[in-house]
C-alpha cells in the first residue's frame, strides 16, 4: 500500500476571529494536512518536534487517525512552537500577535525508515534547508515530492528555496506569493516562470478564489466552496495540501486528469476546515459528508455545452 | 425571432492603463452588451441618448453588427455622456478621473415598437427610474428582465432601486455591490436577501475571480479565463452580461441549467473583450475564436470524478 510522508509544524494556535477566541489548540501545518489526509484512508507519517508540553492526548489523536508519530521528536525541557493570531472582520486578512519558535529551533527532521520509500511526500511550510533534508532521506526515487513554502523563506533565504525548488515536482503556493516569487502579476505568467523553476506542477491557492492547477500548457481551476459562514480560515491551505495528497497516494496516479481530482478532493477538504476552529472539522468529518461535499463541487461547477466547430 | 432590449449609457470614454492611453474611444454600458451579444446572432436594440458630437461611423458601426439604433436618440445641441479614469498597476482598481453628464440628464427612455414584445431585455446601470420606465413599455409579460446596478444607486437612490428589482428577474451585481446593498459580508447569504428582494436569479461578478449564479438553493459558478495578460478591464462586466443575455434570447430557454450555458458564455466574451482597449476585440472576434474560448472554459473546470455513496 502506497504511503504519505508528511513534514511540518505541529504548534499551539490561538486564534480570534470575529466569531470567537481559542486557548492553545492544536495547530502548525502537519496536523492539518495529515488529518485530512486521513479521511481518505491513506497510512501517514508525520515528522516534526514539540516540547513537553505537548498533551499526550493530541499524539493519541494521531494515532486514533492512522497517522504514525514515530518520527515526532519530545524535547521534554523545551516548548512546543506556538502562533497566536488575530482575523479582522474581513476573514482573509490577519494580524499575527505572537511567534515563538521554541523548539522548532532545534528541529533536525529524520524520516522513519519504513516511510523512506513513500509515494507521496508533503514537505509543509519550512526552512528551505530542512526540506531538502528530508528529500536526502527519500529511497523512492519516483516519490512525488509536493512542497509548500511562504513569503517569508523568499525573503530570507531565497537561495536555498531556488535550491530545493530544483528537486520537487509540485509546489502549493498562494497568488501573492507567487507573485513575490517571480515579480509577475499575470497567475499564468507566474505559474509559467515557478514551472522554469522546477515544479512540473505549480497549484496557486486563491483562498476564497479557489485554486489553480498549472502543468505546461494545461491549467484547471477549482473554486472554493461558497459558504454561508466561514468561522476560521487557520490551516485551510494545508487542508488543501493534505486532500490533493491523500487523494494521489491512495491513486497512485500523478497524470493531469487525476491530479485535477486531487484538487478538488482538496478544495473540498478545505471548505470543511473553515467550519470550526482550528482542525476540530476534521474530526468529525465522515464519509457521507465528504460524499456531499464532492457533489456539491460538481453541481457548482460543471455544464454541458455542446460544441461543434 | 427572439429580440434582445438593450437600455444602457451610449459614451465616450478616456482610458489609462499601465499599457498605453486612450482619446475619446467608444464606451458606456450599451454598446459593450450590444456588441457582446451581437456575435451570437441575435436581434438586438439599443435605447439611450447622444450628443451632435457622436460620430456616424460609431452608429454605422452598430448597424453593421445588426443592433438597431432609432431608439439612440440624438440631440444636436449637446454633448455625449463622457467618463475617463485610471487603471492602478493591479488593474483591479481604478480613479475616475472625468464623470460629464452632458446629454445624459435628458434621457427619456423610448422603447421602440417593434421591441416592446422582446423576449430578453437588459437594462444596464441607469437611474432605478429610467430602468422603470422601460418594463413600463413593455408588451411581453413573460420578457427575461436582466438588471445591471451599481453602488452609485444605493447610496443615492435606494428606495427606487429597491421598487424595481421587484420587477425584475435577474440582477447582475459585482460582490463589493452585493455586500453594500444586503450588509453581509457571506455572499451565499447576500444572494438570498437580494433573491428576497425580487430577482429570482442573482449573479454577483467578482470581476478576474469569475461569477456565480444563484437560484434558490441552486449555485453555479463560472471562473475568469486565467489571462497572460489583461489589458483593459472597462466594459468586462456589460461584455459578460452581454454574453449572458445574448445566449438567452438565442436559446430562449430560462431554465437554471440553461443559465449555467449563459454565464459561461458570458464568462468567454468577457475574456475577450479585456485584450483591447474598450469594445475593439468585440469588433474583430470571429466564431472560430469563440468556439476555442468556450472550449478552453470546458477543459478549466470540467473534471470526472466517480462518485458512488
Amino acid at each position: 500500500m502506497s504511503k504519505l510522508l508528511i513534514v511540518g509544524t505541529v504548534a499551539f494556535d490561538a486564534i480570534e476571529t470575529p466569531f470567537g477566541k481559542t486557548d492553545k489548540i492544536l495547530g502548525g501545518s502537519a496536523p492539518f494536512i495529515a488529518l485530512s489526509a486521513s479521511k481518505l484512508g491513506v497510512d501517514s507519517a508525520i515528522v516534526s518536534i514539540v516540547g513537553g508540553d505537548f498533551p499526550e492526548d493530541h499524539l493519541a489523536l494521531f494515532e486514533e487517525n492512522n497517522i504514525n508519530i514515530s518520527a515526532i521528536e519530545v524535547i521534554p525541557d523545551e516548548k512546543t512552537f506556538f502562533w497566536s493570531g488575530r482575523y479582522h472582520n474581513d476573514m482573509n486578512t490577519r494580524d499575527t500577535i505572537t511567534t515563538d519558535l521554541n523548539v522548532l529551533t532545534k528541529f533536525n527532521p529524520i524520516v522513519p525508515k519504513e516511510f523512506q520509500e513513500a509515494s507521496v511526500v508533503v514537505l509543509g511550510n519550512l526552512s528551505p534547508g530542512d526540506q531538502s533534508k528530508v528529500i536526502d532521506q527519500m529511497t523512492n526515487n519516483s516519490a512525488l515530492i509536493i512542497l509548500d513554502t511562504m513569503n517569508y523563506w523568499m525573503n530570507n533565504t531565497l537561495d536555498e528555496l531556488l535550491r530545493v525548488l530544483k528537486r520537487v515536482d509540485v509546489i502549493t503556493i498562494n497568488d501573492e506569493e507567487a507573485r513575490q516569487l517571480t515579480g509577475e502579476s499575470s497567475l499564468v505568467v507566474a505559474a509559467r516562470k515557478i514551472h522554469e523553476m522546477g515544479p512540473e506542477f505549480v497549484v496557486i491557492k486563491k483562498g476564497e478564489h479557489g485554486a489553480l492547477l498549472f502543468n505546461d500548457k494545461n491549467v484547471f481551476f477549482a473554486p472554493a466552496l461558497p459558504l454561508e459562514e466561514v468561522f476560521d480560515p487557520t490551516g485551510a491551505g494545508d487542508t488543501f495540501a493534505g486532500g490533493f495528497a491523500g487523494y494521489l497516494t491512495k491513486t497512485n496516479d500523478f497524470s493531469f486528469e487525476n491530479m485535477k481530482r486531487a484538487v478538488v478532493y482538496g478544495s473540498a477538504m478545505a471548505s470543511f476546515c473553515v467550519e470550526k476552529f482550528g482542525p476540530e472539522r476534521m474530526l468529525n468529518l465522515n464519509s457521507k459528508e465528504l460524499f456531499n461535499r464532492l457533489q456539491a463541487f460538481k453541481t457548482l461547477t460543471q455544464f454541458e455545452i455542446e460544441l461543434t466547430s
